[in-house]
């Protein structure tokens, strides 16, 4: 980096903390940060988001569900395309301050730049501040994206808070318009992709001391209950050989799922048991039944699937033992989602031109460009965030690495730019 | 077993059955069997064992505590000292009919026998039905017992149940002298040792096809509670390698008790983790922190000491391998009661005698002959139950095999007898 790049990252850095912070300070909680979607906070949030889109040029619109569209239109219309760059204003109770507020931060101020700095591009760009991402006040998710990408369903509008409140009624109160959502769905046509910057919300940059990386694709996931059933006895008058303890079996599988992923760790497979409940669960009771959760993630489907098998197989040894049955009830499938390498390798370019080096990894989080690529092909960049931690007011991105994620972004789309101007 | 003996066998097994129905109509809970400490049905019960003794020809007293005591005073005086013979008329809620009763009612029927049959013995019979076996009423344990023993501790008078009843007050209610318990205590000089015949309360008679087994000692016990600490994350962002995760940890722990346990199996260890708790427990967020408890047996104190040895050593290991931090709690630790080796020898014979395989096993419960063992020698007998089942309404013993059971104790008596005639 020259010094000129050098005390650009760092002026960017230093607004991106100021526009969090400013972000931050917008809570339905004093002392924490929470900002549910449709809330008077993420009203709030929303008109910040608004006067920063204007102050940086573009033209601020708010679509039907109530996301913050700011608009910059092409220099020049080779082509008729908009490039989309998004990423939530809400957030999770008693959230971090950069989960979601980043890549919006992250898309105005590299839209600003690319302005300053004069840079022509063949496209429209467009930064959109969503608002439901997180999925905590209504049962819904990625509500906002999913009206952009005209995939969300009509019926999620009825969905209720917990204190009663309908999902269209908060809609009206915000300012959106429930009657007219499907407005909000853009042509795929007249789109040139989606992208987005997001915090890592894992260790793995920080592991590998960089500040920035390509993701390769949302994770998809698979949800199990599984349970093992063996046989109750006294703790101390049943001897070992003639014992069906379900604990033991359930830690046997435990291990064999820890295993299992380790060794399919090139294909980001992550397995975790976070729930774990045992019955009857006396100190001198031998455990007759366990119940565990099973959570599967992997960098793409296949590996996913092989891995469930494995684990299904292991299950049954184990079972066989041990003299245990054993069940799984899968919950909850979701897809991987691939993003576009076309995204991943400008990204490559862009983190390359910087002189760092172009790591890429899986998200084994969800994010908006999960719904965005039922749109249009997706690219994600994560930044650093320290210790991995998220959602939690200990979250924390260093200034440096957001200027360095908002000028990576900037190059980003100056690659996209080239290579469509190469096209035509 | 010639026919004569085999209808004895039958007659005293028929006698038992009815016995042990009878006393598992007196119960608090219509549809249950339930027989607390002190409660007016424990009274009843009494009552009824002393009408039984009584009709067995022996002299009934109630002891300051409300242990019911029949003597048989020795025929010949050759000794001064009395056999004793006992178990528990008390019960868990919702029990079984043959845990504590059957001990009694065997006593009841072998006294009968012995004087039907006209055998001499060189030192008196006493049978004992003692109240607090369970400990489920009161927080105290074996404090019928313990008074016979002379260890039990007065402050365990002033103990309260659940309605707020005191112990003293509950037992004058009963007919007792709570200013008077010290009197209870036996002079040790005064004791041959002490018999108790009892349902196994586990599966081993039965995988082994034995009516009987003979009780090498009833197992100490250490019980811990064993934390492991490592760190939560995001069950799809934090690679496996990077993870800290103390549900995994315990697993690997559970595995390596279970292993330490089973290479430790001819010492009678047995090891169960019955409870463990996962914080925070959720389905996508990896475990922080898990806390289980280790409830560790033996039939003897040293190889259980040696267990809990290398358990430790192997939670150290696994901390160290996974980034967690492991502490072990003791909270509950009670020494090896070992059964006189004259008694099981003894017993042996009597055993045999009936052309019986002689098992030796250990006790992995506790039983009124811990706090015995502190007046004299104990020695005790097991009687199969099927599939272990006890404290439970399902808890059954064969009538063939109590007949066998009190067959047994005669014989184990009478032998007793020869030993004793040959010392003199």
């Amino acid at each position: 980096m020259t010094l000129a790049v050098s005390e650009t990252v760092r002026a960017l850095g230093n607004r991106s903390e100021e526009m969090i912070r400013a972000l931050a300070e917008i809570t339905e909680t004093e002392g924490q940060i929470t900002r549910l979607f449709l809330s008077p906070e993420h009203k709030r949030a929303a008109a910040l988001v608004s006067d920063w889109m204007e102050q940086a040029g573009l033209t601020v619109s708010h679509d039907a569900i109530g996301t913050v569209c700011g608009i910059l239109p092409a220099n020049r219309s080779s082509s008729n395309k908009t490039l989309l760059i998004g990423s939530h204003i809400d957030t999770v109770i008693n959230a971090g301050a950069y989960d979601g507020p980043f890549g919006v931060v992250a898309g105005i101020l590299a839209v600003s730049e690319i302005q300053k700095r004069g840079i022509e591009l063949p496209f429209a760009l467009e930064v959109l501040a969503f608002g439901d991402e997180e999925g905590v006040r209504f049962p819904s998710t990625l509500l906002s994206s999913s009206a952009v990408a005209g995939v969300a369903k009509p019926e999620d509008l009825e969905a209720t808070d917990a204190d009663g409140i309908r999902l269209c009624d908060a809609l009206k109160d915000f300012g959106g318009d429930p009657a007219a959502t499907a407005k909000a769905a853009r042509d795929p046509d007249s789109v040139l992709g989606y992208l987005e910057v997001h915090i890592e919300q894992g260790p793995v940059l920080e592991a590998e001391r960089l500040s920035v990386g390509i993701v390769t694709s949302i994770a998809g996931a698979n949800r199990y209950r599984v349970t093992l059933s063996g046989m109750a006895g006294h703790a101390g008058t049943v001897p070992m050989h003639l014992r069906s303890d379900a604990l033991v079996g359930a830690a046997e599988l435990i291990c064999a799922i820890n295993q299992i992923a380790h060794e399919a760790n090139d294909h980001g497979v992550v397995a975790t048991v976070g729930e774990l409940s045992v019955e009857p669960g006396a100190v001198n009771v031998i455990p007759a039944e366990v119940v565990l959760s099973l959570d599967l993630r992997a960098a793409t489907d296949e590996p996913r699937h092989e891995a469930a098998r494995a684990i299904k197989q292991a299950a049954d040894k184990i079972a066989a033992k041990h003299g245990l049955s054993v069940g799984f009830e899968q919950y909850h499938e979701v897809s991987t989602c691939l993003c576009a390498d076309r995204f991943q390798n400008t990204a490559e370019k862009a983190i390359k031109s910087l002189g760092l080096r172009p790591l890429r990894l899986m998200s084994g989080a969800g994010h908006d460009g999960q719904a965005m690529s039922q749109l249009t092909d997706i690219g994600m960049m994560f930044v650093r965030c320290q210790g991995g931690i998220s959602h939690n007011p200990l979250e924390y991105v260093e200034p440096h690495d957001m200027g360095l994620a908002v000028e990576a972004l900037v190059r980003w789309i100056e690659t996209i730019a080239e290579e469509e101007r190469a096209k035509s």
